[in-house]
């Protein structure tokens, strides 16, 4: 069975941070990545990545992934099934091949909450996105819709009145459930944005890139919704089934529980991005591959501690 | 007197990064830096930004202050001597001018302790470092000497036992004051570890890059030591002298306290990069871009509420 000093579980920003460094204090890491580059290839351009004004973010992955390759790092497309703890190694599984490791980095990511209709996936980064924060910018002088009801599409909304000329909020539920003063801003900003209370996105239409939504019901005599962007702030789920195989601490949001140097409650066992809520809801790459390189050094002192005991 | 929503002290990677973000939200953001782009721009090659396999520090701090401008923010050159609250504001006092800001965040670094040494500066990322994290695996198969004698120097020495071929410590004291796990890690290193107590650097040699360095007493027959490079890893001084003046709390160690939003005790005044003690002693660009960016992210929460008080 092939052994390696580290296995990180993912290979998004903070997955690759973590091989990059690690590699750098020659560990002998395997990055497994079910979905090469997480939520950042997905997510169009980035442009606020520091340094780069603007870049596919398949291309900053694919760098990223170059750069912990030339550092020796491994990085293979993989599911991994189970983790469990064997002596002094942990035994990771995947559906073609089973490895043994001295520290395991859960750098999973989490899953934006999606509204699960056609198209969504397919125009996600055309038209379609998670996340205003990241991408809201883009949207400068458009007209916007935001699904959400939740205190992060409110504050979404603030941001994105910055720049958007005009804001549909599609509010699912009969009311939003924000912080009073979020929800007092957002009201301050007039008609720019226009809230919209128990509807939903029904379709969404387009064909290279967003055309149009269609609603469950009637807004000025009409079900068609022309939008530039379409915002889903639905929330996010952590992917933590696997860390939970282990024992590892969640904390009361449902995210994996890691102190500032990204240690779990598990020695050997460590965690990185979106799958942690070291920075609350503000989750970006340039925060997972900040936490990726802290991993992997905790990862490496541990190493030091234990070198030899999983070999 | 100018206005701005956000001033930024400091233009390293943590200030540069601040600015990115303050841009993209559209907040009007001023960075005032004493020397561009922080340490960075000194430390020569940099091969841990991720994506990036070789960089020089300067270039990757010109990239970051580029991507800045071009969201809006202004980046200066000036030292700031004094910073006091005037009512919603806060007034930043340079020789030449003062400016009025809402929120102030604090990027001012630290400055790693050096031996006060004739070429030392000259030969900075020459030959000569301050961070066996940062530059160590550039020496792969050479000879390095490291003087400290502290905790940061021991676990440097184990790191950099990974990549040089030969290592001299010379420890300023009579002893080594280390974790008892990490010391013990050093002497299973044997002899590639060579350690001399009460022994001090006298003199720096090299034109264009680190020839020699002399001692203060003979070893081996002479008080010429030849290396490659040159570690002084003898602690650092944040920079909180400014802070004070605000009356920001530090820590126990001497750096500014923040949360993990990089919120101070002050409301309106933020802290992010080498400054602040949030990951320990991993004080790396990467980790002072995430704190930057989400200082920034934190500073236009406090916009949004405070938004027209300092106007």
């Amino acid at each position: 069975m092939d052994k390696y000093d580290l296995v990180v579980i993912g290979s998004g920003a903070a997955g690759l941070s973590a091989a990059i460094y690690a590699g750098r204090y020659r560990m002998k890491t395997l990055v497994i990545g079910k979905d090469f580059g997480g939520e950042t290839s997905r997510a169009g351009k980035i442009e606020n990545w520091p340094g780069i004004k603007s870049i596919d973010g398949y291309e900053l992955m694919t760098a990223m992934k170059e750069h912990a390759k030339s550092l020796g790092a491994e990085v293979i497309s993989g599911e991994v099934t189970g983790v469990s703890k064997e002596g002094e190694c942990f035994k990771i599984v995947t559906a073609k091949k089973e490895f043994k490791t001295l520290n395991v980095l859960f750098a999973v990511g989490s899953e934006r909450r999606r509204l699960g209709k056609p198209n969504e996936k397919e125009l996600t980064g055309k038209g379609v996105h998670f996340c205003i924060t990241c991408d809201g910018p883009v949207y400068g002088g458009k007209t916007i819709a935001v699904v959400g009801g939740g205190d992060a599409s409110v504050k979404g909304i603030n941001l994105a009145a910055e720049y958007a000329q005009k804001i549909y909020f599609l509010v699912m539920d009969k009311k939003i459930i924000a912080e009073p003063i979020n929800y007092e801003h957002m009201l301050k900003l007039g008609n720019k944005v226009e809230i919209l209370l128990e509807t939903q996105v029904e379709e969404i239409v387009g064909k290279n890139s967003l055309e149009k939504i269609i609603l469950n019901k009637e807004f000025n005599g009409s079900k068609d919704l022309v939008v530039d962007g379409l915002f889903v702030e639905i929330g996010a789920i952590p992917n933590v089934h696997l860390a939970k195989q282990l024992g590892v601490e969640l904390d009361e949001k449902g995210f994996i529980k890691a102190d500032n140097m990204m240690k779990t409650n598990i020695p050997g066992v460590f965690a990185a991005g979106d799958t942690v809520n070291l920075f609350g809801r503000f989750k970006q790459d340039i925060t997972a591959s900040a936490m990726g390189a802290v991993a992997a050094t905790s990862a490496y002192e541990y190493y030091q501690l234990h070198a030899g005991k999983c070999s």
